[in-house]
């Protein structure tokens, strides 16, 4: 069982910056936005993370936030030319506690660990080689970090001891005193970045949410994605042909599955891996028609696609000389930080299935696994260096295609397989081939440190369990998908839990507009749509460690073994996710702060406390903070263009407000004003009764809502 | 059941070599070794994996080897300064395997795989992060190279598809092609030295073993250890005193189980980890009396050590303005490259162990494991970059202390954790925390292509089958020891196989005089002495190829799954081993070209074939080639400085020959010239009629045999 300590005297680092300063801290030199620092080491590499992204901080809501100075010193930061590379170090503080630095899928505080950041396919290992290997960390006490370099970074988190720090550990005898450590107290983050030079950018909080928003804003903010986006997905099999895929959608209709978008996996290429980027007209004899068959069922398409150019393509001719001097699967590697390049494709994209109505792409394979990717020694037409291209391909393939859908004035909302900083504007979710549940939600937690989006695709399971535990998270998620491609799954195949399935995604749908109000403040605010409780306001679990025990095999060095919560998320402001995975017959759920509520129920389930909970019917474990108010759809199959009535949750005791965003749902139009937040506001007297009202500013168009029912969930 | 396709059409690639000329090749330039050419790319850095070592070339001994030409001519070797580092390609042709390139667990053919070069602990992937991250690899076309750089490498071995390439691999179409590969053919092995420029050494064949001996060679020869190093090992748990070391001596004379070298662990030391390298009084009030008195029975002593210095250590006044920049368990770190540290260091260990008989160390956490190492970041007084430390910090120690025994006269034997290129000739054993028996097998034969040794210590078992199978293997290994230092185990901790491990640690002691002939030819020929079937010659098994099954979960690509013989090994000219592991009941043994005999009954067990053996006793199947003759000392559990009767045995029909080599088993003296190689030889007359003789050149003296009785195994 689970020891945890719950501390609520939490945020004390908080209150010392505030207490500080409310100003601009001067000594980090003039930035650009409040709370944001440039800081050049040596000369900085004309490549970098973001300098191939065209991106554009978000001013206005930059300037909204707080001013507020950062928690270390410039003389803090110490950095050194050597050896040809770029040396940097940070401090840490006792008990301090470190975020970020790439999507892992096994931890989610990272001091202790050394890592590489490498863009890769996740190997099974929290060191660094993953899908999104984002130089960005935040601290506990209220700051980020971006080291702004497209290199392979090694990060030492808290692990290198300095000998002349002051704060060096005590030498134990490990023959004669049982508190030996196998890592003694590390007081640095060290980090060597293999280039003569980097760029560091320094984001304040006071919170560490708010270094958070801060990093994402400057970033461009984060994506808003079309209202279909955030329906439910399913990927069918890489063979399907439109019949197949007309039967499948059929099937969804009589069983009053949602349904808002189908992905086509490789066989819609005439040939795939590598890619042609061209129906197939034995699979797809008339995709036109396919397509706007799909779209008049307000279905829309996302395609499967990877970077490697077939010679089969009529756009081989084209690319052939923007090429690298390596092949993948045979397929030519367009060097996608041309601009001739991302026009090329982006205009063969066009061409056969933009223009046709075509909502999408799943790009797959720009993250490497090494052995199905160039290699570090290839050369390209650009000459950027392989290394910097490596970590920097899906954020190009992201930005190329975006790109392509924002000249059409139309969002598109798909996946990708890798990323990197400056990517969180981009509509792009990232997923791929590990498949450990567990591992998905560690991973979904992890994503809202570094401006990333995660799905925990559903693609196949042992049980029937374990298919419900698993749609039951990814309905609660960036994107809502099945991914049959190899298995040829549907939602029923476990027909006893089919009922389960279908509640969940209908759920999936009543959230709407919720989720699409949570994802109007990642783009608007910089705020993380799905994210990891150490970045709600009291909370403040902390992570346990227990004394190794010697094993010579097992564990040699007796290390300590540190168990941390990563298993529950919150959904944007209001709503708390505690999933089970199979097996589980009951759970621990650490509340924050604060009286948190059932969110079927509208019961009091706890307050700032842990409570263990045994599920007595199928539903996962989901609160609702004190105040909060849901805003929920109808539970529909289908859903289109128009208004619909709204219930009006709210839960608790305590009055609410939710600012519910509201725009036409898919064009671009919304980032110049079109676009309504109408209030939700639930009054309490002081006889407890309470009173709901929601405010549609005056002459705003509503796009979305027709009514506002309230509807009170706790007595 | 694994299907093996035997190949005895073999070495066309030889045949070639041989064809071709047999004269050096002109083309690679002057060679100041025949069969071995320099090749500078760009401007080598000062330090590399050799430079600070000090080795002297085998010259006599490589004059001996045969002349002989590359496969490969100089312009298939591709060289190119970019983005700050060296490019190198290599071709390979169709058919081609590749070996070495560190100490690998799990594989051993290395075409297809990616790695990084880099000294680690083994952390469970055969990804180049190791003990031995050797960067020597060896072509079945019969050369080897050596990059000669201690920065991180990068090798892409036959993974790299080049789209100049003229063996380009032919597209294919995944959605309808079922012979699409997820790794399309590469025709070179691609490297990348972080560093501008590298020195390469190429060693010409004509055989693979050939070419592995030109390296060892080159790299000073084998190391030879004294003759007590390959008896029995024991080490006992760390905080053991005098009186339990004595303790446990006795309990092995008691049961007659034999004992040559007692290892200490770190309780021996006031403190450790960091260590002062003083004796504890507390356990070893009279540490130079107990040495004494283990010598006189006949016992070697060899202390653990790990290269961190504790304040508490008397050199620690002299080591501290030595050191690096950081700590590792709060011990200074001395930085090994510098004369004067290893001068300081040694002076430490003769005042206070070599000089009191102290026989040797065992050469802790030299090599990694990231967390308890210094960091990339660290700097250390002599200049040199962590990196290239990191690299050759184990090299260094091996080194410093060989050569403080060289001062002495006395050879060493010990144990060290990290190894890279150009130790061969120091007398250390590498060994690993990863405890997976197949593995430890496996890196045994690995240990063969890169000139290092490997010793699959037995700690712990939980049967009595596994403790029985792992004391079998080790006592074809290297060092034969049971490392007692956490679990407390003994030879007879199971009582079940008792009798067996005895017999098989008394086999060890018989087996000396065969093994130190074998290591002779390791240290004068560069012979590895325990080592891979594919070095031999007439053994052509390739290893399966099964075409892959889609599994979205377990294997999206496909990938092919291949599988290869990497269970069994030659120790020596003539014995094969085939190990038992746990659960086994029945096993396939390669036999290469040629009759083989049962080494315990003298009967054939094949000829040039896969038999499939079911052990009816509990030996594990060992074979000895036709002609073969092992030449055994008699089973005692003790042996001294005198000489004994020798049983000379052959096995098969044909005649054989074995030179027996003798020297006084523990000084130098043997390098100017105090040797003997004895004569051993069997003829068969024309009747088939054996008859055996022991040829002792005039004059030379003779230290270990006292007569030879020729026993014919086979009828």
């Amino acid at each position: 069982m689970r020891k945890l300590t719950l501390l609520f005297a939490a945020i004390g680092f908080v209150m010392t910056a505030y207490g500080q300063s409310s100003v601009t801290s001067k000594e980090w030199g003039s930035n650009e936005y409040a709370g944001i620092w440039k800081l050049s080491v040596g000369t900085p590499e004309k490549i970098n993370l973001l300098s191939e992204l065209d991106i554009t901080p978000k001013k206005e809501a930059l300037e909204q936030m707080p001013e507020s100075i950062l928690p270390i010193s410039r003389s803090d930061v110490k950095t050194e030319l050597r050896d040809g590379k770029t040396y940097i170090s940070f401090p840490l503080e006792k008990g301090e506690k470190i975020f970020g630095l790439g999507l892992h899928f096994k931890t989610v505080e990272q001091r202790g660990r050394i890592m590489r950041l490498h863009m890769d396919h996740y190997g099974e290992n929290d060191n660094g080689r993953t899908h999104a290997p984002v130089p960005f960390f935040v601290s506990s006490r209220g700051y980020g970090v971006l080291i702004n370099s497209a290199r392979y970074i090694d990060v030492w988190v808290g692990t290198a001891v300095r000998k002349d720090s002051p704060n060096a550990p005590e030498e134990k005898d490990r023959n004669a005193d049982p508190s030996w450590p196998a890592q003694p107290y590390s007081d640095n983050i060290e980090i060597l970045v293999p280039a003569t030079g980097v760029e560091l950018l320094l984001f304040a909080g006071p919170t560490m949410l708010d270094a958070v928003r801060r990093y994402n804003l400057y970033n461009g903010g984060g994506t808003l994605p079309p209202r279909w986006g955030l329906g439910f997905w399913h990927r069918t099999p890489t063979l399907f042909s439109d019949r197949d895929v007309k039967d499948e959608v059929a099937e969804f209709e009589k069983r009053g599955f949602p349904l808002s978008v189908i992905g086509l996996e490789p066989g819609w290429h005439t040939k795939a891996y590598p890619c042609t980027y061209e129906w197939d007209k034995s699979r797809f004899p008339d995709a036109p028609g396919f397509v706007k068959e799909m779209l008049d069922k307000g279905i829309e398409l996302n395609l499967w696609m990877n970077p490697y150019v077939s010679k089969h393509s009529e756009v081989y001719n084209r690319i052939k000389s923007y090429t690298g001097s390596h092949t993948v699967w045979s397929g030519e590697v367009p060097d996608y930080s041309m601009p001739e390049v991302q026009r090329i494709m982006t205009d063969h994209f066009r061409k056969h299935q933009v223009d046709m109505g075509v909502s999408g792409y799943k790009m797959d394979e720009n993250d490497g696994y090494d052995s199905w990717l160039w290699p570090d020694v290839a050369t390209f037409p650009s000459g950027i260096p392989a290394e910097q291209l490596r970590n920097l391909y899906g954020s190009l393939m992201q930005y190329a295609t975006t790109k392509m859908y924002r000249e059409q004035n139309k969002r598109t909302y798909g996946q990708v397989r890798a990323a990197n900083a400056g990517t969180n504007s981009y509509p792009y979710v990232l997923y791929n081939d590990y498949y450990d549940h567990k591992g998905f939600i560690t991973a979904l937690i992890n994503s809202s440190f570094i401006g990333v989006l995660w799905t925990p695709e559903v693609r196949s399971s042992k049980t029937s369990e374990e298919w419900l535990r698993r749609m039951q998270t990814v309905c609660f998620s960036p994107i809502a998908q099945l991914n049959a491609w190899a298995d040829g799954t549907k939602p029923w195949t476990f027909p006893d839990v089919e009922k389960e399935i279908k509640e969940i995604a209908l759920l999936r749908i009543q959230l709407i507009p919720y989720l699409y109000s949570v994802f109007a403040d990642y783009a608007f605010y910089g705020t993380p749509p799905v994210r990891a409780m150490n970045l709600e306001n009291g909370y403040a679990i902390e992570a346990e460690t227990e004394q190794g025990k010697l094993d010579a095999t097992e564990n040699p060095y007796a290390m300590a073994i540190r168990r941390e919560v990563k298993d529950q998320f919150m959904v944007g402001e209001n709503i708390l996710v505690a999933p089970l995975f199979t097996g589980q017959k009951e759970r621990k759920v650490v509340l924050p702060q604060g009286k948190w509520y059932d969110f079927y129920t509208g019961k009091l389930a706890g307050e700032g406390e842990v409570i263990t909970v045994k599920p007595t019917d199928s539903n996962i474990p989901v609160y609702v903070k004190d105040g909060g108010i849901i805003p929920l759809w109808p539970a529909m199959a289908k859903f289109t263009d128009r208004q619909y009535p709204l219930e009006v949750r709210h839960y608790g005791t305590k009055p609410g407000t939710f600012s519910l965003y509201d725009d036409d749902g898919s064009s671009y139009d919304y980032e110049k004003g079109a676009f309504t937040r109408i209030d939700l506001n639930v009054t309490v007297d002081k006889k407890g009764r309470k009173k709901g009202k929601a405010i549609v500013p005056k002459g705003k168009k509503v796009w979305s809502f027709s009514e506002y029912n309230f509807r009170f969930m706790t007595e």
